[in-house]
């Protein structure tokens, strides 16, 4: 049998492991940050209906443009922005991708601040582009000061600032975006993916775009929208920042269901994101009662909290996956990472965490 | 205003202009090989209804290794193929990406038969693959000594092989297949894009992949089953090679809607595929016609004819444009493609194409 060392694959991809966390059918899964609400039942019907739509014209390529989604994108997002000051892939993933094929790649280099989402280094990686990790404050803040220093130090080409913060759900200061921008000498990228679950009244980079061309804030319908099925990540930014994405994406790729089915959902917009209180209800309840059992959980901005104080991490997350409860170890010691879900999902972690509560009586 | 030029752009892109045929709304469009049949009405009805069925859990992420849609596809392919065995990606395009992310980029080289499928250049420069063209035979064949020469002379770490080919339609003999996989260092990629359309009989490089696990065959459900809208692509190949495009992939690049459609239209692959005949039924009308008006097309096995023999060809586009007809201008001096659309389209196209007969009467 062919090995895939007897195959003439790029050298530096031998021995590596394909990117994932296990995909497991559990009855409480709270490892992936998902919204774990379904999507409101006539609000599907309607996304239903324009996939229909959509399937009976399947033999023609897709708006290469996705014009529709784009315009519906800008009327979601406000701030006054112009249709041509979008774009969309499918999941922010490819957006990102997109940014650093277009101003990273070979001989350039690209900015973050560890730890944060694991994807930037691959996606680095996958692009050639050199990937440097600068440090963070206390509780794993970013400071303007902090940042700062690390852009003067290193001089990326693309700055990657994850706001909140992945995995650790660390709020970000516009004081250290607008800092960052102004230092940096390439892209700044604002990834806010989580921020819907923000503080009500948190600012977003959004309000910092007009005047600095190279500053970009990327998000997904993933989280807030419950649609990580979906696919769908998208960026706003410059007309010309944008512009410059189409000539790395590949034609026609974004498909006419994942343009039909986001169209449906930004319809639904009030609905689809009805969830996000509740949600951040769960998250500050995971937060007090983690506090109250003896764990350090951190400041959050996002669905999901960093806890530490874990004696064991991996036997922790073991035996919640006994109970049926999948949460996410995430390499940093002492920690464990969980979604805030329905209430009764965050019930049913709470529960089984107490056993572990360095706080327990008799502990 | 910002422009394009005050970015850091990377300097390779400098100047570029995004790849695509205009997308123009014309009664017949026949210029980007789409199947213009749309998909039978009650195998539509079964989509809809699987792709209902998957928005209602659309909170969730995708299945990452689309497991039934690799079963479906090794059931469709046949050749006794395992699930293992089989990738998919949205679009060929990305099928294509992955391989040359995986196998090919910075330091190594793609080799291609000029004229052939444009993307294949802008797929190699996206990934910093250098890409080498090498010349055809007479009438754009590719014969074994041919392609083995240029193998031979240029030792590219990739060999695309587009068969038929684009935008030429000319058929490509397995035994071409066989010459280069025996002397290629490096991974061999046929596309059989078209494939579906060649002669009945005509045998698949799917019959070459036992004990050439550096041989891989890619496909697109874009051509043959109307699906062009739905961004599927495909690749078979050896379990290791297919592995290895798992650590180039973006997790959960496949969407729930895109598993979810493309399995619908594979459990209805013989409805899907109904049209095929009827369309190389008109391809077969229009090299006759376009022969007897004193055109010259060449010898196609896809769903479109090259023909040269044309005084001018914009002057001719931009006619039949004129009366609602779009078909390509592909760069070839003297030549246009179009594409085999229904009957009623294909008369359209030979009514108009009459005006500019050589052999007209009184020409």
């Amino acid at each position: 049998m062919t090995s895939l060392d007897d195959l003439p694959i790029r050298d530096d991809l031998r021995g590596r492991v394909p990117y994932g966390a296990p995909q497991q059918a559990v009855p409480v899964a709270l490892n992936v940050n998902e919204n774990t609400h379904p999507i409101p039942e006539d609000v599907a019907h309607d996304i239903v209906a324009r996939v229909a739509a959509a399937i009976l014209r399947l033999n023609r390529y897709p708006d290469r443009e996705f014009t529709e989604l784009r315009a519906a994108l800008a009327d979601y997002l406000g701030h006054e922005l112009a249709p041509e000051q979008l774009w969309a892939a499918n999941g922010s993933n490819e957006v990102l991708q997109h940014v650093l094929q277009a101003f990273g790649g070979p001989g350039r280099s690209a900015l973050g601040f560890a730890p944060t989402y694991s994807m930037y280094g691959l996606l680095a990686a996958g692009t050639g582009t050199e990937w440097i990790t600068a440090g963070r404050d206390d509780a794993f803040e970013l400071s303007p000061a902090t940042a700062v220093a690390a852009v003067r130090e290193h001089d990326p080409d693309v700055v990657l600032l994850c706001a909140p913060n992945n995995p650790t759900g660390t709020p970000l200061s516009l004081d250290t975006v607008r800092a960052v921008a102004d230092v940096a000498r390439g892209i700044v990228v604002v990834d806010e993916a989580y921020i819907e679950f923000a503080e009500p009244g948190t600012p977003s980079a959004l309000t910092l775009l007009g005047g600095r061309p190279r500053l970009l804030v990327s998000r997904t319908m993933s989280k807030a929208f419950a649609f990580a099925g979906a696919r769908v990540g998208y960026l706003a930014g410059d007309p010309a920042a944008v512009d410059a994405l189409r000539l790395v994406r590949l034609p026609y790729h974004l498909s006419a269901l994942t343009q039909a089915a986001a169209l449906g959902a930004l319809a639904h917009a009030d609905e689809m994101l009805a969830m996000v209180d509740e949600i951040r209800h769960q998250r500050e309840r995971i937060s007090i009662e983690l506090a109250r059992l003896g764990f350090d959980p951190y400041r959050s901005g996002a669905n999901f909290v960093l806890f530490g104080g874990v004696d064991d991490p991996h036997a922790v997350f073991q035996a919640l996956l006994e109970r049926g409860i999948l949460i996410r170890e995430i390499g940093i010691p002492g920690h464990l990472r969980v979604t805030a879900g329905t209430e009764a999902e965050t019930t049913a972690f709470l529960e089984a965490m107490a056993v572990f509560a360095p706080n327990r009586i008799g502990a």
